[in-house]
């Protein structure tokens, strides 16, 4: 048994559909169906859960909502009008869409959490009935029937471990079984979803409790490629690689498969395949255990992500108080605070940061509480950083693939704030300004590939 | 005026007395001078410090410390013979010596401070007697009457900041002032020491509170060098260089001078000159600050120290609990452990440890707890870990400057663990097995020299 799960694009509308319908009934193995909301139909197009989130808002704004609602209620008529699903069978989805204001929420992020989860729900349902129209047998599972638990946390939840306990007590047949992604239940019964794009997630939690021999994870390129596209001209295209690969370059931007949704398949030695929509009979990307796995090249892949910033502190004797550090990470933990990487010379210490995190106010408190705590001869924010992540199961020699990273960019006049070459056996990091990073991707990619 | 510091080895017995002296009456702005206890005069003897240590061992052992004292006075007899002091002068020394046994100490840490302080102390009253003997006027001076403060750490002090004010109330002549190193008083009056090598530290704090126009280290060697001569055959010696350079330098394996004395000298502004006791005429090392130094060379030293130990954990998704890294840290924190630096990747995380802290049931104690805390999925320790500094001023381009250290070391089958250009804008630092240490410094001293 298969678990498939279809990116937005894939469901952004009734031609979409088609070829979804088309990949999940060629192959009785792909039996269960994760869905996402849908995606652009065009560039400038909004996709369904931003429509959602403002939906949400002008509700919580004392706002008309009627021109919202009518908005997102047409983007599932025009699927289920492509396949002249009867009007009266979307008269519960209009419905359930008011509806959602009249619903009483703890407070307003779960409020948002619910609205925004519809979009996938409203997908799986008219996805269901559209099978079933079609003759083909298939059954709509909701997250709360089958007993996708998750901790309270209303737009950022974790799965929980009872998850796989519910799962083992479910019985089906033959039918496909449609399950919307991206959410799951509270303990208190509230919906909460994952992060954003965690219909991936949701494929992998799946594929794990059911034990699917393989997930297959439907967008929109043909595969996960060795470097950005936009950056670099007809990348090599990556047949096959590692869990903990997948999970390093996703960290640092490869956004084709979301970070957090290896984690299921690992736990549960489940295979990913990476496919398009458009063209399912090309082979995609293998996500695999680096026990099967045979490196060819040896660098893997190349990523930048440009979402961060860095607190630099010079302090002389700072690693000589045992408690600095700890007094450091206390200041960030009352502050909400989490950081990525420290690195730390012998008498400063630079603190890298996802800047999403950071506020003005919260820089300003933070600086003010190191400054009160530490007195550091110099504090400095780097605003605009970038990671650089070299990756790859081949790179046994790291030293090798330093020095052709080095000789690689030494020449281009970029400035490398940080190269962290740390614990991480199968990946180099390194550190520079944004400005710098997507001309070192080209350079590093072109020395390699 | 100068404030002068002599080595152990430059005060070992009588023949290094009379350099000493020589160089101290030869220019009557060396009025300051701080002493060390006599050190090794031949590469199998033992430095009275050590020969304190024991006596201090034996007398908490209950045994006979007859023996011990009798070689510990035999040591300053010695010197002052070779000077022709009358025996009777030295009537307060063995009486002394054997007086501290029958002082009492709020424990065995003090105790053992006390008895170890006295190899500096017993030297700086002998070189007072010896010059005045030869018609030099001189005063000794005891640092608990300076007012010389320090922590009460028994046997790792730092200097207390009234210290400063002390010293602005210290009235003197034009007589040469004698002061042991190693040792202050605590608020309590009690006798501590500074870290081991901690003459240097007194000079600095001296040199600072006194306003000297220069601090002269003599030690041993004619300069410091750019890297270690076991290493390398011939190194350069470098005639200047800046307190932060120093700093990084004797912070891995730089051993002519203590880092912790750097502090005190920056804080005045005294510029430092390393010179040897046995060729006082060579210009040895000037120390300076960065704002009055152009250098000459891309990199001014390597170096590699070998006393580390690293903790190596992965787990998946480790980065993401905003506590993780803070659970760690409080569990060092509660064993007494202080970490140096602390690299991670995407899910691990690398400690490394000044392996003099660690013991076989500490780091039990910390593996069981952070097993406890975090289950990681993989908990390792890494003994024998080396570090390799590559330090200058002159590394303006510290992308060009890495390219050549990995030039030099990538054909010889050096495996390096951490490549860490962090914070410091002068410094790169290499994480290796001790093993291969020593052949990366050879291999880079020789890129760049």
């Amino acid at each position: 048994m298969k678990v498939v799960k279809f990116g937005g694009s894939s469901l952004a509308n009734g031609e979409q559909f088609k070829k979804v319908i088309q990949i999940v009934t060629s192959d009785p193995s792909r039996q269960v169906i994760i869905t996402s909301a849908p995606g652009k139909r065009f560039a400038e197009d909004t996709k369904v859960t931003d429509l959602l989130i403002a939906y949400a808002e002008h509700f919580l704004d004392y706002e008309d909502t009627s021109a919202i609602q009518a908005v997102i209620f047409s983007r599932y008529q025009e699927i289920a009008q492509t396949f002249e699903l009867p009007a009266d069978q979307l008269v519960w989805l209009k419905k359930e869409l008011r509806k959602l204001q009249e619903k009483t929420y703890p407070n307003a992020a779960y409020l948002l959490a619910a609205f925004k989860a519809h979009g996938e729900y409203f997908n799986a349902r008219l996805l269901t009935l559209i099978l079933n129209h079609l003759g083909v047998p298939a059954r709509f599972v909701d997250p709360r029937e089958i007993g996708l638990l998750v901790t309270s946390d209303p737009n950022n939840a974790s799965v929980l471990p009872d998850t796989y306990e519910n799962f083992e007590k479910f019985k089906y047949g033959s039918e496909k079984l449609i399950l919307p992604g991206f959410f799951g239940v509270t303990a208190e019964g509230e919906i909460a979803t994952f992060s954003r794009g965690g219909s991936d997630i949701t494929g992998a939690i799946v594929a794990r409790g059911l034990h699917a021999e393989l997930y297959e994870n439907f967008t929109d390129v043909d595969a996960i490629y060795a470097a950005n596209p936009r950056l670099v001209k007809n990348p090599y295209a990556i047949t096959k690689m590692t869990y903990r690969e997948m999970r390093e370059l996703s960290y640092a931007g490869f956004s084709v498969f979301h970070d957090e949704a290896i984690v299921p398949a690992i736990e549960g030695r489940v295979k990913i395949n990476v496919k398009n929509t458009n063209h399912p009979d090309r082979p995609g990307t293998m996500i695999i255990p680096y026990q099967e796995f045979t490196p060819l090249t040896r660098v893997t892949g190349i990523t930048s992500s440009k979402h961060f910033a860095a607190l630099y502190l010079h302090k002389f004797l700072l690693n000589k108080g045992a408690g600095l550090t700890l007094k450091i990470l206390n200041i960030l933990y009352k502050h909400g605070i989490s950081y990525e990487h420290m690195p730390s010379g012998i008498d400063d210490l630079t603190i890298i940061f996802d800047k999403s995190q950071l506020t003005a106010e919260k820089k300003q408190a933070v600086s003010r509480d190191i400054r009160a705590a530490l007195r550091p001869d110099e504090l400095s924010w780097i605003d605009d950083y970038a990671l650089i992540m070299i990756v790859g199961e081949g790179m046994h020699n790291r030293i090798g693939i330093m020095k052709d990273i080095i000789l690689a960019i030494s020449d281009h006049n970029i400035n490398i704030h940080m190269i962290n070459q740390g614990a991480s056996e199968i990946s180099i990091m390194l550190g520079t300004k944004s400005a710098d990073a997507d001309r070192a991707v080209k350079y590093i990619y072109e020395a390699f590939f």
